[in-house]
């Protein structure tokens, strides 16, 4: 078994997360902080209520304030340097949910700076990718009248007077040991931190007061965060609040996390129903046991069970039908062939609604870029 | 004894300038490339003919592709932290020279981004030193449709996206061996030298083809142009050419250079008459002998005498007048004082027709600004 390491450059190795949760120093997600965000949701989103979203910082303060009628707005952001796949678009759907129930501004960040000097592909390819991942975005359905895309390169000349302030609080060391880089890492992802730091307070710059500032984000962004809060006190902002998501796995197992550099290994959002149902039936690994004799004896294991993981994390919005999945699956009574074919139905059918809306994102695209 | 020593972020004891283009690799300027260049300016500059522009890099090909009808642009720039001394104008009006009798394009960069990383100074201060610092360039008397302005916080979006492909390119271990730099030093500065590099190739970009560049600048400059130059090719540019300036002497005499942030050590473009003629009698090292009859018979050292300098850097015009100085002041007949004297009403006069200008340049400065 590979090792657990988790940063936003890398993750490796079965997650274990109550261990992650103490080494980055998060809060976990109790029932006393679900029903207190209920009193205001109405519901619980599943991805709460199935601890997908296990971990937060700061959370209390964030309803504290909107209690007394200081609402936050929401940070989050894309990477863009492939195809967008399911991995993505689970914390993106819960990021929506949020901005519903609060009825708050989100700021969407494209980090093309920090794909094109991390990884090994041309200026020009990853601006396609920004295309893209773009109209993925809007296709989840955010409310383009209080969604405001920031694109690192477009919007330079609005993040880098900001970012400089934050980068000259911010030594090479604590870059090091943050990010786990060297003398050999290029001077442009040393300094890529700064730019993610600023959506965490550019609203309080553009509307000139201070405003509460929740991310919503995979836990394996935490590095970059931890540093945006130790800085923003230094400028006099809030330090901003998260909510941390477990990684939504790979095809192939429960180790690591999805990832658009490996297509084989996701789910995209641009596959068709046969691509899905290949890809579930020849990559998914299953929970089930190796003869149907057996696994009608033993039942199968939906811990690992990659169909059942998928439905758990974004596709089956029932709870009462996934616990009858598990249940079942445990019995022996459905089989892993069964699982898979559910899966397989759930899944084209949300990403064929996620394409309908896709077709109709480049004509909304011009409401969503943040206007300088 | 202060060691000499020379980046761009200090400039230390008395300069050995052979040691220097030894150690920076730079080309010394010799007879055979001042006779070349004055074939096309008609008269040499007194900067050239009394080697205060020293050495370069790659001048021949300069005005090989000049002659060849491939004319170059001119860069250099201005790092705003604090008033404009004779030490900063020198270079400018050389640069001016330049452009006037080669008829070519500027690009002036004002490099705020620095500054505010490398200086214990707030971000609004820079901004005020911005400024007035443009307006002192304006005043210098470039020509407004050849001459284009570039602040990098305020053209970052045109720089930046370009930096970052710089920036993918350099190390943190070229950067501490080329500044010094360790692992305290802020994240802004260790990018710093990516915003520098751009404007040797942004007007290659815009105008869709390979433009020589030629940077006029101070000799301590040189560390960020050897990366440019290392860099440049990588990115399918020219490497640019450059020629290097001695430094004018700080007023207490000739170790370091001038500098911005000890104001009773320079001349400032903001002072009065009467202000010149203090700090020239107070402050400026004279090569005088102590008593009147030494002097008569023994002679001044025209070559530690910091008036003398400044005649010859910038003030005194007329060679000739310059050589009678000299001669005069060595045998003694001229006297310290009336040195001084005349280094006053020279200098005098000279940043009053400055400051003429000067009060002219906000209104002109839309025009300078470049157009993005």
């Amino acid at each position: 078994m590979t090792e657990q390491f988790v940063d936003p450059y890398e993750v490796k190795g079965k997650i274990d997360y109550n261990r992650l949760i103490k080494e980055f120093g998060l809060q976990k997600i109790d029932k006393k902080l679900l029903q207190r965000i209920q009193k205001h949701t109405g519901e619980l989103h599943p991805m709460l209520k199935r601890e997908i979203f296990f971990a937060h910082r700061d959370l209390n303060w964030i309803l504290d304030e909107y209690e007394k009628g200081n609402p936050f707005f929401l940070y989050t952001g894309c990477g863009p340097s492939g195809p967008i796949h399911i991995g993505h678009l689970f914390v993106w759907y819960f990021t929506k949910w949020l901005q519903d129930k609060f009825d708050v501004e989100l700021y969407f960040q494209f980090t093309d700076d920090e794909k094109f000097l991390y990884k090994n592909k041309s200026y020009e390819e990853i601006q396609t990718w920004l295309e893209e991942n773009m109209l993925d975005v809007i296709a989840v359905g955010f409310n383009p009248k209080k969604t405001h895309f920031i694109i690192d390169t477009k919007h330079a000349a609005l993040l880098y007077p900001h970012a400089i302030q934050v980068a000259k609080k911010i030594t090479f060391s604590t870059i090091k040991s943050t990010f786990g880089f060297n003398d050999s890492t290029n001077i442009g992802s040393i300094f890529f931190t700064s730019m993610q730091t600023v959506p965490s307070f550019l609203p309080s710059v553009l509307k000139g007061k201070n405003i509460p500032c929740l991310i919503p984000h995979a836990v394996d962004q935490d590095p970059h965060f931890r540093i945006t809060r130790d800085i923003l006190p230094k400028l006099s902002y809030y330090k901003p609040a998260s909510i941390q998501s477990t990684f939504l796995p790979p095809l192939t197992g429960n180790e690591g996390k999805m990832s658009s550099s490996e297509a084989a290994k996701g789910i995209l959002t641009t596959d068709t129903p046969a691509e899905i149902k290949n890809k579930i039936n020849k990559y998914a690994f299953s929970g089930g046991k190796a003869t149907l004799e057996e696994h009608r004896k033993k039942g199968g294991d939906p811990e690992v069970d990659i169909p059942f993981q998928y439905l758990r994390y974004l596709f089956e919005e029932s709870d009462e039908k996934l616990a009858q999945l598990e249940k079942d699956y445990k019995s022996g009574k459905l089989l892993s062939g069964e699982m898979k074919k559910y899966a397989i139905e759930k899944i084209t059918d949300f990403i064929l609604k996620h394409q309908e809306r896709r077709k109709k994102a480049k004509d909304l695209l011009p409401k969503f870029i943040l206007k300088v």
